[in-house]
């Protein structure tokens, strides 16, 4: 017979994060105050502790992108997917909005002519957006290589939550992205992917509740 | 000074792929014929070898659900995320839907009323759709224990896809369904998710092209 455990629908989310704090605990891992709802939430997305030594932040980047979404600031993400799991709810309430121009016609048409990823013709599109602009990517590293190359002729995002997944330039991408200079957050290694960078926008709306 | 391997946007996946093989061999895993290119897909969307040994097929499911789909089956998946990853354009091609009931408001009005998860009145309101349906649960482990509890009554689903992700009654819910008699694709343990869900329904579309 297999023994369910009975716990409400409100109190799932809330048992889980304890259930996690308490096997981080077990590890010998503590996490940093500013830090720990985001890498909690990444785990609880993905139930793989390694997050927990491979997420890197640079400094205050938190705060940072605290302060851009409540002066509001948009988020542009590479993926449908990724764009479908964040609060855009919550982000409309500071005045941003979420984009994805992947499956744009004008982006699909591009890319083929100049032999481009999508995801690198849609950074081009999301550098021409008037407004700050924070960078969630959790799929495409040739997005994140794009990003770099807009940075040097003088882009400036206000953040780049650099998640892809993946076995192509994703390790090189996401190391160019932390020599960068940009404020960053970047699971370094393979691992990442578009419920990663949904949890990790969505842990920093949720902290502006 | 990172270097990036030079591959064209047309290779990417073909060389994540080739990677993907090469890495499992390296490890000693083959793989049966007919669950390498799901398993593979998964690999491939979370860079992550376990998956290798932890999705689990009950006889002949991958068959039964190309069966399926070629007859115009819907598929019902728990997420937002996940309805938005599943290559919809390759399943209308043979007459069948997706849908993710979890943001229809009769459905969270519902939930409130019964004190039940809004994933659990999404699977009562899918097990009405007149049509063979293969479920793709990414998120909700009661989800699939709603399942069990209509297929106790007489529901009959053509095929389960259950990789929830996360830490309460996920191990218990998995459990529950392979031991249910539905044809099931099932990832032992903790690990799934959204992007786990879509990659497996995408990988048994592909191969029907």
């Amino acid at each position: 017979m297999i023994q369910l455990e009975h716990v409400l629908p409100a109190d799932i989310e809330k048992t889980s994060f304890s259930i996690i704090a308490s096997e981080l605990a077990e590890k010998g891992i503590s996490l940093p105050e500013e830090l720990a709802p985001i890498i909690m939430r990444v785990i609880h997305t993905t139930a793989d502790f390694e997050y927990a030594k491979t997420l890197k932040f640079s400094p205050n980047v938190v705060e940072i992108i605290k302060k851009a979404i409540k002066s509001g600031a948009d988020i542009v993400t590479d993926t449908n997917m990724a764009l479908a799991g964040i609060n855009k709810k919550s982000l409309e309430k500071f005045g941003g909005q979420a984009h994805c121009f992947m499956a744009d016609e004008e982006v699909a048409k591009k890319a083929k002519e100049l032999n481009q990823t999508r995801a690198t013709v849609s950074m081009k599109k999301a550098s021409q957006i008037e407004k700050s602009v924070i960078f969630a990517i959790g799929n495409a590293p040739t997005a994140l290589v794009e990003l770099c190359s807009l940075m040097e002729i003088g882009f400036r995002p206000v953040a780049v939550i650099g998640v892809p997944v993946g076995f192509v330039n994703v390790v090189a991408a996401k190391e160019m992205i932390m020599a960068s200079g940009v404020p960053y957050i970047v699971n370094e290694g393979r691992k990442g992917g578009s419920t990663v960078a949904a949890a990790i926008c969505n842990a920093i709306l949720y902290s502006l509740k």
